[in-house]
């Protein structure tokens, strides 16, 4: 349900939660957005790739390695060829880059950074990755902040600040504002381009009467000092946002949010398959070409 | 079929053949004998786990990576903890000893030396690890002389001289004199303790009538200036060897074996199964403890 020609859009992605693990380069969230785009997804987990199989990581855990995160068969794969690329000199862009080709994707997928840029979790227990609170630890700690480690050296990727201030249009989606899209924002230079750029930016708002729609986005930007609401989310964004699509559930903050200078459009946000997706993006699209 | 308590024995084993594919530190025949003695090697192919599937190896063929080197998933999991392990300051010898009780193996496993001493093969066509020659290459290739890339530097693996000064009896199996024997007994050290050792040394001879029982002995041994038959690898062994073991085909070259000092034990040495593989041990031990 394709509404905007692929090769035009660029897709520009979080590695704060890349991590190593078993010696392996780890990128989750470019491998989860490279999939999808792929159609190679496993929608039920919603990480993976489908009908993959786990026979390695059986071997791994007989051998006494960590099996706490899960990494199927063909999934090892992506890790395995990423990390003997970097270590070969690759950078993570061109990795990237590479892999969406060899799984036929057509939209443009770039690495915030090609700086690792860790996301670390700040808890009552400790300084952790995000992987260890949010996988390992179910995100069952109490969060007292979250930082992204080495984020004030890093620089975008190549690519990543023309692609901002090129575009037609820039859409945030609705992911977690502190450790998915945060850390984007945060590379030195991205939110500037986003201030300025003369492209209309949309941003859905991943939380919904108060609740994220999944994952711990409450907690942590209760850490961040950000209010778990559609209201704080435009707060959030609002030196560069344009607008936020909010749930109707949430219709009455949308004068709030408009007094923050951020329009705010009103729909159903709750996508379960791709007409509702490709509808929500529709309205995001809609809103965009409003401005 | 055991003959002898599993736990007195030590396996010295060649690392000639490791090398790096995939940025996976991959020790073929440090594998192969510790899931030949686990009793999961796959009896067809001779190497791999037996029932392994391959799901990995082919999505790092989509990804573009390099296919020749066939890598089961369960096998993978040996290569990628083992690397993670090395790559953390643990030694080879370290990664061996933890992978055999891993997966319940009794007989003590040493590699040769913890120093990577790879088997390079001089071709017509270039220089080369040995496992491109024999399997990208299909040991297609002239050979024009075979070296072992930084042995005169490299050290015995902790435990090795003591296992060949200490043993009661010391086998050679029936495997290629100059990849798989040869590395071993090329470490500084190893030769002579060979000689030193009151135990005595029996080999079975891989040569049965001029031929290799498998694999390509016979040019490498052209090209190492050994003759390649029984009596060749008599005398590549003469100065600490005490009895060869030589299949019936061979039994006229026994009287110049013994001119060489090295008694010559005639039988049956073709192995179908376990039952004649133990036959042959036997044999080989009432050889050494008749010495």
């Amino acid at each position: 349900m394709q509404i905007v020609v692929p090769e035009t859009i660029t897709a520009v992605v979080n590695t704060g939660d890349d991590f190593e693990l078993h010696g392996l380069y780890i990128a989750p969230d470019l491998d989860i957005v490279t999939c999808t785009l792929a159609g190679l997804i496993d929608q039920v987990q919603g990480w993976g790739i489908v009908g993959d199989t786990a026979e390695c990581m059986e071997w791994l855990g007989k051998l006494g390695g960590p099996t706490w995160f899960k990494l199927g068969d063909r999934d090892l794969a992506l890790h395995i060829r990423r990390t003997a690329l970097l270590r070969s000199g690759w950078t993570l862009s061109a990795v990237a880059d590479s892999f969406r080709q060899s799984l036929g994707v057509t939209i443009r997928i770039l690495p915030m950074s090609d700086t690792p840029v860790p996301t670390h979790i700040i808890t009552s227990v400790g300084e952790m990755h995000f992987e260890e609170y949010f996988v390992q630890r179910r995100a069952a700690d109490e969060v007292l902040a979250v930082r992204s480690v080495g984020i004030a050296e890093a620089r975008p990727a190549p690519g990543v600040l023309e692609a901002i201030v090129e575009a037609e249009a820039i859409l945030l989606a609705p992911s977690n504002p502190i450790v998915s899209i945060g850390p984007i924002i945060g590379i030195p230079g991205v939110r500037a381009a986003l201030r300025e750029t003369s492209a209309p930016i949309v941003a859905v708002s991943p939380i919904v009467g108060g609740a994220a729609i999944k994952g711990p986005a409450v907690p942590l930007m209760r850490a961040s000092g950000v209010e778990p609401t559609a209201l704080g989310i435009a707060g959030h964004y609002a030196d560069f946002l344009d607008v936020l699509v909010i749930d109707t559930v949430d219709a009455a903050l949308a004068p709030a949010i408009e007094a923050l200078g951020v329009r705010a459009v009103v729909t159903d946000t709750i996508m379960h398959g791709a007409a509702e997706k490709a509808a929500l993006a529709r309205v995001a699209l809609a809103a965009a070409r409003a401005v």
